[in-house]
């Protein structure tokens, strides 16, 4: 099995909502590569938005735009019911919302990931899935799709030529079908940066995932998913760019175009 | 005197929200030139906006942004004490959030027009109107700004190298400092669609406007704007065109690149 | 079988919210005897809910809350995956916003209907339907809920001691399982003032319902609601009251306690 | 002068919003007498607020509803221009949305403390200031209302019967005028958690208040308020607490009916 000689590593930032802080921002911008940006509709405002852009800038971050369901008391995390309409619009909306902050920097949106309970639904829903990528299409079909590999949403992405990067959790247990372990069951989430960094390894270096039964499964991924609102966060980056760096895979975003004038 | 041979009119539209209807954009749109669509804070939703997107390039109407506050309940027209920050961020927001929705149609936005408080809080202050003219810089220095005659919106356009585009308001009465009069107080709201055209015949033609204390003043403008949300608008707009038409006064939109694709 | 000697009507009323106006109060409100009033999540403001609440005193109507989801743009018709817990303690919130504003009228909340999806699901679901009740217990535990016959709500009010007020919806069509036709089938709404009497009048003197498909079901129920959003609601509410008259079948709230100072 | 023999001590609480925490509630809660909760519109959520209603029944601390303006972006901290009526209208809204979370906890509001930009224009202006005391009126005249000494709130209070608290703030610099030292100004805010200890017992024993520019006014008050969202609020409070009891002040709420029976 090939190596990978790079790889990039994804988190949510910007999802601060006025007097309501969220996340580290500050911290974890410097460490990631692409960083997936709230919209404004489940966590996010203008204000957020813009300081995360101008981070993601400072850092030579690549930008993604992170819409969810209109529901910020819910954080997004509820299905909400749309249909496929109201999804694809509600898109069109969040993305250039983004688009139109990352101007004032001089740069623009370079891929999508769905937040939440969109997330989740559109990994099952090829009908909800489809509503999304069709927003991406309507709105910019160089555009890339990160999404779960083998989901409804990278289904659709291929069958509509939109670009899906798959995505591995590097703190989420998986279940022997390469599903994630639900929240609240045993290994479902891995907090011990050790183990989090050799599972990273060992996807990267020999495309094995071992699964919260023992299991091993093989495991494609172009993008490493951190949870950025964690405590652990940045200490979970730190030890996955050390293990990366030491193992010679290079960290860089999944696509090479955008921020770099600053 | 020379007469103007061609004038633009604009009314908002867009600004109902989900189950709520507002205005009459199926009947408006057809009669207008451009389109101040709302974005989704104080009035519309994405597919509200997608309709009334639709609708305009249906009808070849010129797109402009609506931006208001984030004050659904008192419909953007109670002033909130944003900061300049907020203002210039909010607005790119939400221009970039309308314009993500015009490419599922191909088309974009074309001009600026901020709406309720924040129109008429930029019409005085020097700071908000440059918090305005910043955010339109950013966003796209080759968009129009729509705003009173003599404003501080367009003196700060002026400074900055954004076109001021300058409007009438057709339905509305003016004191003799050439600004309007209360909502309330006597002859403030017109509703005789004779007399509104004939006022919009003596603008148009001669560039004078009667106030209502009876003084003429000169007068001169771009665009001419009708209220959209009173139910006398739709009467009030066919008036408006036939006395134009009897005039020999093209009705276009102020500029004329754009929705031509449709 | 046993004619009812009076019967009770009711409609959605209050679910305006700012410059947006919904239904008809003004008309409706002289023309039924119980208002299920908007709490401000689905619909309403405190503003329209006091106007609400000032009409139901004046026409000696019977005031009830018509709590919903926190989802004004998709008028609390969406499911939303609530907790048990966020259900109870949203009600809790929604009552006492409207018997908070009833206090400024000298009356008082005298039956809970909870709106568009959260009825739905609490007419299937045991769990959400008990969240409902508890938080109708711990309320007021005198108040009564308004329900479908033979619902998951009907029957977790009567497990708790909570009187439930059961319904017969005037102008749906019925499935012969006793549910209601979805929206879209053949059947499922009736807009002929003359039919709907006639159902409504068959109903009241010998309890039978005919279904879409022309079976007859036995029916019971102690209020007849109106939907208030329909331009054609305030006929029917005449024609209801016209053939009710007739029939010598009184109009009057399903309870007598409350409002009647005004 | 006489020295008081006891005093109550303030904070906001409760206004943690869905996944956005705020504040320090569980820390905060054990050490106040009274405690401000949110009511949903700057901040607050049906379930944040009655865990918040838990832990001041657990802890025998007062209950009050501490309205603001609906506008959770800026956290209530923004002027609205909302008429009288509106004002009036939304606080029976929120007191009476808390009060019914209470009644789950068999307790009850016992005092109203407008909040932020609400708290500070009804401190100068009579119009809001009656339009906040009509409301408490209206809700329940023998509801106390927390304001600063000497404001038009006080004075509307005092004009139609409603009992005011006045308060002091421990951790503010106060102006010659009696005014608060404006944010970001010399001396506006304290942390010195001796220095604010040493400022309290000077007012409780000497009723004295020492101003930025070191002018010694005459002070008196009912309550201490505690900003509960800087990080410093738990240190200040326990430092409070224990400067009053060597000084053997006792801390008590300003009133002594409620929740007593937790």
């Amino acid at each position: 099995m090939c190596k990978m000689s790079f790889v990039d590593l994804n988190a949510d930032v910007g999802e601060s909502f006025g007097a309501y802080h969220y996340g580290a921002d500050y911290e974890l911008l410097p460490l990631i590569t692409s960083a997936n940006i709230a919209c404004g509709w489940h966590g996010g405002d203008p204000c957020t938005m813009r300081r995360a852009v101008a981070l993601a800038c400072r850092h030579g971050v690549r930008i993604g735009a992170h819409p969810g369901y209109p529901d910020l008391l819910g954080f997004g995390r509820r299905p909400m019911g749309m249909s496929s309409q109201e999804v694809t619009d509600s898109l069109l909306y969040q993305i250039g919302a983004l688009d139109g902050i990352c101007r004032a920097h001089g740069t623009k949106v370079s891929y999508i990931k769905p937040h939440g309970a969109l997330y989740n639904e559109t990994a099952r829903s090829m009908e909800l899935a489809s509503a999304v990528v069709l927003a991406v299409k309507e709105y910019d079909p160089s555009l890339y799709l990160l999404c779960p590999a083998g989901s409804a949403l990278a289904q659709a992405a291929d069958a509509h030529g939109i670009s899906a990067v798959r995505e591995f959790f590097a703190d989420r247990g998986y279940l022997d079908d390469g599903s994630l372990a639900p929240r609240g069951t045993p290994g479902a989430v891995i907090t011990d940066p050790e183990l989090v960094s050799r599972r990273v390894l060992r996807g990267v270096r020999a495309g094995i995932l071992e699964t919260v039964s023992g299991k091993e499964l093989p495991v494609q991924f172009d993008s490493i998913c951190l949870h950025g609102d964690t405590p652990a966060a940045v200490t979970l980056a730190q030890h996955i760019r050390s293990a990366l760096l030491e193992a010679h895979v290079e960290l860089r975003a999944f696509s090479e175009d955008g921020c770099d004038g600053f």
